[in-house]
């Protein structure tokens, strides 16, 4: 059974459940940064999940870092999966921008977190689910 | 035309040429470090990529992430797609440990690039090649 590791819990507000994956707004306002959870039980790499598993997580990745990369007109996508200090497999999706105050450093361990107004959160994922909604993937 | 950006080329080892990517090692032998590098001109993101493309690149990315899992008997592979810098859509693999010197933060900017002894890279990339071999993608 899946759940969603109890830090990433904290860190993030629920956006939606795509077919795989959960997609969370990390509550960081400095830059757009979402992150996908597909959500299969004990899996830590990319490559452990199914042939077809990795597919759908492909096309959601895609879809989300296009959509991203017009909804908030960013300059460049940087799209990472990490996990050092949360194993559960998770991938971060930042749009980021040539003004934004870590450019074009890599944006972890660089700035403290910014929090949002939570109706600033809820306003970014409305529109994101928005264009979800549109690409047929809610 | 496909050509490697000049930095890429000048901070790695030519690894291997896969269906669609190049491979290179990074020249950091702080942590086993390769670089996938589609062979498609003009592309700064992987949705940029066609479909086929994606599918194909996710199959060599699999594939690389597993096999130095298994090579460097590494704790986590990080992935990664920045390009902040170098804008030629190249994608990260690094082999990481609990006991190496950044563990568990990212590896940019945290600790200078420690030169291989030229031997060494060949070492590596012929073990690496082995396996990619017999995976069939050599």
């Amino acid at each position: 059974m899946f759940e969603l590791d109890p830090q990433l819990e904290r860190d993030c507000f629920f956006a939606a459940d795509l077919p795989l994956c959960r997609l969370l707004l990390l509550n960081d306002a400095n830059y757009p940064w979402y992150i996908l959870v597909p959500r299969v039980a004990n899996v830590r790499e990319l490559y452990e999940l199914s042939r077809q598993e990795q597919q759908q997580y492909l096309h959601e990745s895609s879809a989300l870092a296009c959509l991203m990369k017009t909804q908030f007109q960013a300059d460049k996508m940087n799209i990472a999966a990490l996990g050092n200090v949360v194993s559960q497999l998770h991938i971060h999706h930042i749009a980021r921008f040539e003004s934004d105050a870590c450019w074009p450093k890599p944006v972890w361990g660089s700035i403290p977190a910014k929090h949002y107004v939570e109706a600033q959160a809820e306003k970014v994922i409305e529109a994101t689910r928005a264009s979800l909604t549109q690409l047929g993937l809610l």
